[in-house]
């Protein structure tokens, strides 16, 4: 009878539910995290989310009900997209350009070097018996490529709590972008000639692949550029019907992921490319509420991917068939480790030669250390041809690589940093001077590199600026006309900057004393009257400055300053709860 | 070659990459229609969304592609609830516990007559072969039951568009949500009745029907108060961890509407019930950006939902099999028209006699013709049994009788309404004497019941909200301290929109001249002094008002706020683009 009115539909809703349990029980994971600071003050968030992964996985595995474990599809499909995105909408453009040539080198000729050298390492291993598997030559090297290459996610994980300097971070992350195509060509190589008998292989079989790297990654920049400029392009037409335009932000990039997928071109650079270059011209067709929601929701959905991520991994610890063979475990633990070194430090004194900016051997030592394995190798290790005999044991170590990464690695770099007493970044703040000095400072270097006669960096950059201002952004940005680029934009900048330290002295001063106290933000020659007018303009601007709320917004504009802001939040919360004590 | 190095995978991305082309079309689609002025005048988005899915459908169909149709599980799992949830998010709650009494009426009452009275017509006529196909009883009841419940998604996108006054649209909108339980309660009863011979069914069988009414309604509303209070209360702790806190507030409701569903209960009026009891509490937990997000966020996806109901209804209408019975589609229309209209006037008349606010004749005519049907009726009528032989039939006619009242009866109800000279609310602006008065006139009323004896209305709702800023809002809220629920809330809203109203008065001026013209907004007995001192109140409260830049948002925060807020932000954007043109 009772089954007949309320019958108990709990097929049709499982599986939906189940995933969103698990969002919840790592979501209430993080806020008692949050509460445990000495747990967090040694143990990255990542780790503690594999554990709680692990705690459920154990759990479902004694009640037998059944432990999921990581779908590839799932997650290259909607796990993976999200978080590359966010990584290329936030990524500091300018810091990133400045580092291109270091960020090329290690993502393109580091991992070749680390998936030959590992590959090679292990499969002389295996002719002397050492490994209680056999694989073959190609086998072994399908694995070493995907754990040759460093993981974007994982590096998000454990950076986004320690506090690197911009230089390092940017070096560490773009590299691990940038290696997708290459890994991707190298697996894809690999898988296509297991089929085959070594002795066929021509040279053009080889030459081929090779080729197919710069069609893969270029590929990837090409549909991640087009797919950028639709996106401006829809969003300048949305003034009329502004809930579009959040939905194109994120449905274009993601099917520009989608599209380079279907044609094996590289998706994550295609994604993370569109990030980079739609930014600048997006934010200035969106309200500031709708760029401050964008903002929001890029954070919201990348960090619950994470965490589902980590998540299935933990539960996937537990469900996969394991084959364990603690040697080829160890082995690879340390050619990774070992191969890294030698190519950072090989790499890093050849660009020393070129480069103004230095990699200190400190840097050094992070660039091999920071080089952390993830998701991405165990989505590809399960998507391995199934007869390969040795695909258990590769997936056990895969996994075993990876939580020493997360674990030991993550755990460990911080102390190191600080033993190695590299520059950390504190909290960000560029002075109303610096960022005005930066700017001047580049068109400083263009006037230098003009009068050397030198084409170089700075010169690139200015034309590009100039071709940008002219030509690309009148095309899809709304109200921009033709400009030409002159120091224009240098003082509004500059005023902006006041404007905001002018809110900044009001706030700080309303924090320290219930009154007003006028005189402290008047400077020698300003009188109340223009303060007030200052007051006036700042109210109006607030509009028109691009969605630079500094004081206002939870999330920062790019990734860096992202990573830093950690502790100036935590600051300012405990600022104000001293502040509710008071009252 | 090239497969191998290059393997096209289409299928791999099909499924998803469908979904976002649809979404993507129908963006652009709604881009377009909002340059096309003239068209949008008279024909409603939602219409033209549909037209575009038909469009796609023919496309399809000829190119002999796999024309995908709106299935029930995808409908009421994913699209339906986010729609839900905003309509509770963004419910005016004032206006709807005022008219708690009609809703309740017209949505328990009006439903079941609607229901028998189309049934028993439907089958009289059937009885003398007016129809193709026979059916038995309880098939046309079951029919009956889905035509008969008014459609809140159908309601939305028709009455965003025109300008109803809120106690009209609180109505109309108000029961459509709640019939949810009764709709779902009488299909599951004759759904259930279908295996069984009319002669077996006893009195009992009918009784544990009409009181399951009671445990789907009040199991939904219970669910929702639990969810909301859970949702509450996790967000509480979520000041460490921001990021977490709008994660949850979908999280939480939409686990509430699953709940809802897999035991039966009304999983509609859960996650409408929970998004208006949890608004309060959790605005107060998260920072202004993070509201103003989850707000968007709200908006987005529900919008897209929409959308994408529309696409599917567009693109069933062409891949369904039909069975077309003109007779039986006009009987339909009439009956639902006609028996609605009925049941509004008794109803009504019955009200009246009871009410303070009465409904005037035009009021009763609008709530007879906006009681609109839609997707939520084609989801369920494909859910019917295949054995149903007359299944087909109601398919056909359930799609016809939604184009009948999205089409003709969203394009006639603004000209009707027009006719009628119902009053359409203005830009609604809340003057601060209004938002103050509205209070105090609250406890106002309070006081005369309780001179006067009468435990009423008025009493109950001051009674809660003692409970509510005594109880609940230090359980549910950070930094809530048990406070006697005093003037001080008047105050504190008096103040707010004192300096909303400055701020306005600054922004008008800034429009209408290039130069400050500070006597303007001087009061009588203010001097600069004292209006520059509001000024940083208002700064410093900027982060204390729960998320009430009405200057700022795109999104309002109430429901009925946001559907008369089309025209304010048109009328906003036009007065920028003159901005622009003068400078």
């Amino acid at each position: 009878m009772r089954d007949d009115i309320f019958p108990f539909k709990w097929t049709e809703v499982q599986f939906v539910y189940t995933i969103a349990i698990w969002i919840l029980i790592a979501s209430i994971a993080r806020i008692l995290f949050s509460y445990l600071k000495f747990l967090t003050k040694w143990l990255p968030d990542s780790s503690l989310i594999i554990i709680v992964g692990l705690l459920l996985g154990f759990v479902l595995h004694l009640t037998s009900l059944n432990g999921a474990s990581l779908d590839a599809e799932i997650f290259f499909l909607y796990l993976l997209p999200p978080i590359i995105f966010d990584a290329g909408y936030f990524m500091p453009n300018r810091a990133f350009f400045k580092n291109i040539d270091s960020i090329l080198l290690f993502s393109l000729l580091g991992t070749v070097w680390n998936c030959f050298a590992i590959g090679g390492s292990l499969l002389l291993l295996s002719k002397y018996d050492v490994f209680s598997v056999q694989f073959s030559t190609f086998e072994i090297f399908i694995f070493a490529s995907l754990v040759s290459a460093s993981d974007p996610v994982a590096i998000i994980v454990v950076f986004e709590e320690i506090h690197v300097n911009e230089f390092l971070f940017i070096n560490v992350f773009g590299e691990a972008l940038f290696n997708d195509a290459i890994s991707v060509v190298l697996y894809n190589m690999f898988i296509s000639f297991l089929a085959r008998d070594l002795a066929t292989l021509n040279l053009w079989d080889y030459a081929s692949r090779g080729l197919s790297f710069f069609v893969v990654a270029l590929g990837g920049v090409a549909i991640g550029v087009v797919f950028a400029f639709a996106t401006s392009l829809a969003t300048k037409y949305t003034h009329g019907i502004k809930i579009v335009a959040p939905v194109l932000i994120f449905l274009i990039p993601y099917m520009g992921y989608l599209t380079a997928e279907m044609v094996s071109f590289s998706a994550i650079i295609a994604i993370a490319v569109c990030g980079m270059v739609m930014k600048q011209y997006v934010k200035g067709n969106i309200t500031n509420s709708a760029a401050n929601s964008v903002k929001y929701f890029t954070k919201i959905i990348s960090q619950t991917s994470e965490i589902v991520i980590y998540m299935f991994l933990g539960l996937s610890t537990v469900s996969a068939d394991h084959y364990f063979d603690v040697l080829f475990i160890a082995a690879t633990i340390f050619f990774t480790l070992f191969y890294r070194t030698l190519g950072v430090l090989f790499q890093c004194y050849f660009l020393n030669k070129f480069r103004s900016e230095q990699f200190k051997l400190q840097d050094q030592f992070i660039l091999a250390y920071g080089g952390l394995k993830g998701a991405i190798a165990y989505g590809l290790v399960v998507s391995i041809p199934a007869a390969v005999s040795a695909k258990p044991m590769f997936i056990t170590t895969t996994i075993a690589l990876i939580y020493f990464n997360v674990f030991i690695q993550g755990i460990t770099i911080r102390p190191l940093i600080n033993l190695l007493k590299i520059k950390t970044e504190e909290e960000k703040t560029v002075t109303m001077t610096e960022s005005v000095y930066n700017k001047y400072l580049d068109y400083m270097m263009t006037g230098i590199e003009d009068i050397a006669g030198q084409k170089g960096h700075y010169n690139l950059v200015a034309r590009f600026e100039r071709f940008n201002s002219s030509i690309l952004k009148p095309i899809f940005m709304r109200h921009q006309k033709r400009e030409k680029n002159d120091f224009a934009s240098v003082i509004r900048s500059y005023e902006k900057l006041i404007l905001e330290d002018a809110l900044e002295k009001i706030k700080n001063n309303r924090l320290n004393s219930t009154e007003l106290n006028l005189d402290s933000f008047l400077q020698p020659g300003e009188d109340m009257e223009q303060l007030y007018t200052l007051f006036g303009e700042f109210l109006k601007k607030r509009g028109g400055i691009e969605g630079n709320g500094r004081s206002e917004d939870d999330i920062q504009d790019d990734y860096f300053a992202e990573v830093q802001a950690h502790e100036c939040t935590n600051f300012g919360t405990e600022l104000k709860e001293i502040e509710n004590k008071d009252a």
